[in-house]
């Protein structure tokens, strides 16, 4: 391989391809990025055999090639340098990278000892905008279970539907959804594992443009002209989740998110090992008080507006604030369905976005 | 203790005397902070048994009192809430913090079991502006030696002389000297531990104003109207380490400190094990290069201005940034002074600082 391409250029794209490449792992091998020549153009690509990358940039190429080299070292080397053309050379498995003011050798692999990474067959059956599936997945993805007892639910559901794309996780301790209006063409429903769908997060937070989605041998591929992820999709049946949402308030509370965050923090400094916290919604605004038998208590008095009567509930303080984190608007309200019943959380003057948070026993 | 005080002063003396307070320490009752009625102002004070801090400030006081609080709780509490006003009472070894919005009680202990904070009896001996001292210290920190074999290098030598005050360290591989033009009343010098002086260098770079310094049985005390921090000195005597500072320089490298720091970083991804980069000065530049068996090579050009003849020396990235670190100008100069003897990092067009680096073996 004999390329010259661009440093920022390059740099972009091994910022994108890197946020995958694990520095501990049992085989060594992922550590590494590669680096091949396709149609003209420098592919990087790299995967954790859950989930892989490929990026396209532009080069001049004077010799066809391709070599696997350490992603933190090249990468250490490319993002510092100022000078702006940058010469790769392969040779015996070494990347000699030079421009006008370094020269190195760096000491890489053979590209064939790199696992493949799948490239898509099938026609993408849609489209989304990157910052819209960043929003989904984002929205959602800290409600999804940590355990594997219930393989379904330690993933993001994504729901192409007719006229939406509907995003929902939950432990069934806590709930998040988010609904993008969007028609579409192709209708299906996937179950994408939490790593994945945090990695994906990460690479899409860079990334704008229009995004094919298409689906091969429990594979998603998610593409654009100059880069494509292809993760594993968990086999499953979601459960209807949407059965678990009330239909019906039968208290409300419009409150300041910030002043909420902040109060709810100040509670959690004297909450127990269960991270308990009691709301008390009054006329005048919501009681937040803690207990803890060996720091002490705190009850701490938070502005807001009810509607309908007084009530109260306890609630784990960390889903309340992971809940608090997905609300894009100044206010949120709290929506009280009945004793027993999940608290909701909402965006004020929105209804994309649903968080519910089940009660803890007093 | 009843008293009233302002939140933002307190979270600023909480800052200050929380920076020493351990979070894993072998005595429980260190993680405490005191507070205290002192003649008419509340008094914080903490201490890791190597360095005492007390903090003092405007408070009305009904009932003279003192307890002690975990600083955890009690900081995350008062750093973090809106209200002005802050009224605090203890009773019965708890807490009673209380303001508009929020109720606590904080679980404490009797300030009894709290270790006495010795107190300056001797008048001070010299003044130095709290700005001065931090710079004193925080250009030579890191040059002192790690381990304790030689005790006396385990700490920051200071010495007060009529014209000066000149703060140094060194572990032989390395020497940091730091000059503060300032006529002085007392001439001594002293050796202040490492890990003390880091601590001072953060309370430090908090604070302003003049600093009082008096010396008694082994302690240091640093003392302002608002805040008095004491420490432990090294007892020993300080080798004489300007014989080890050449005279003269056989040649000499104006060079940008950005550019050569970001170049010896660059080389430090292929340095091998014993941290070694080469540096070679030309008549049109610095050739900084470094070799790693496993990783590979590389090699830089650095734009530089050379006086005399061309030189060529190997030496340990790590002190080569570190010294850099303590060069406030745009450029650095290098004074090569002959096979095997160190290299000099000055700033260019001040004399006030000095940084040795002993050169590796090629």
């Amino acid at each position: 391989m004999i390329i010259t391409t661009n440093q920022k250029n390059l740099k972009e794209g091994l910022g994108v391809v890197e946020k995958i490449v694990s520095r501990n792992t049992a085989l060594p091998i992922l550590q590494n990025i590669v680096l091949k020549t396709e149609n003209g153009r420098l592919k990087l690509s790299s995967t954790n055999l859950e989930i892989g990358i490929s990026f396209w940039l532009g080069a001049k190429v004077e010799e066809e090639g391709e070599i696997a080299v350490p992603a933190r070292i090249f990468s250490d080397f490319i993002n510092n340098i100022r000078d702006e053309k940058i010469t790769l050379k392969s040779k015996d498995n070494t990347l000699l990278a030079s421009s006008n003011n370094y020269q190195t050798k760096i000491i890489g692999f053979s590209a064939k000892d790199f696992p493949i990474i799948p490239r898509t067959k099938e026609k993408p059956f849609n489209m989304v905008e990157a910052g819209n599936l960043f929003d989904l997945f984002n929205t959602v993805i800290d409600a999804t279970a940590l355990s594997d007892t219930r393989p379904e639910l330690a993933g993001v559901f994504v729901n192409f539907l007719t006229e939406t794309v509907e995003a929902a996780a939950t432990d069934s301790f806590h709930l998040a959804e988010k609904v993008l209006n969007k028609k579409n063409q192709g209708l299906k429903s996937i179950i994408i594992p939490r790593q994945t769908a945090q990695e994906l997060i990460r690479v899409l937070s860079d990334l704008s443009g229009d995004v094919s989605i298409s689906i091969s041998e429990n594979q998603i591929f998610f593409s654009s002209p100059d880069w494509e992820v292809v993760s594993r999709l968990i086999d499953g049946r979601y459960p209807d989740y949407k059965k678990i949402i009330p239909e019906k308030w039968l208290a409300r509370v419009l409150v300041n998110k910030k002043v909420l965050e902040e109060n709810i923090r100040l509670a959690s400094i004297f909450s127990s090992s269960i991270f308990d916290i009691k709301i008390s919604a009054k006329e005048k605004g919501l009681k937040i008080s803690a207990k803890n038998s060996d720091r002490g208590e705190i009850s701490s008095f938070t502005e807001a507006n009810l509607k309908n009567e007084p009530f109260e509930l306890t609630v784990n303080y960390r889903y309340f604030l992971d809940g608090l984190k997905t609300i894009p608007t100044e206010n949120v309200i709290l929506e009280f369905t009945g004793e027993g019943n999940p608290l909701i959380l909402r965006p004020e003057g929105r209804n994309d976005i649903t968080y519910l948070i089940m009660p803890l026993r007093n």
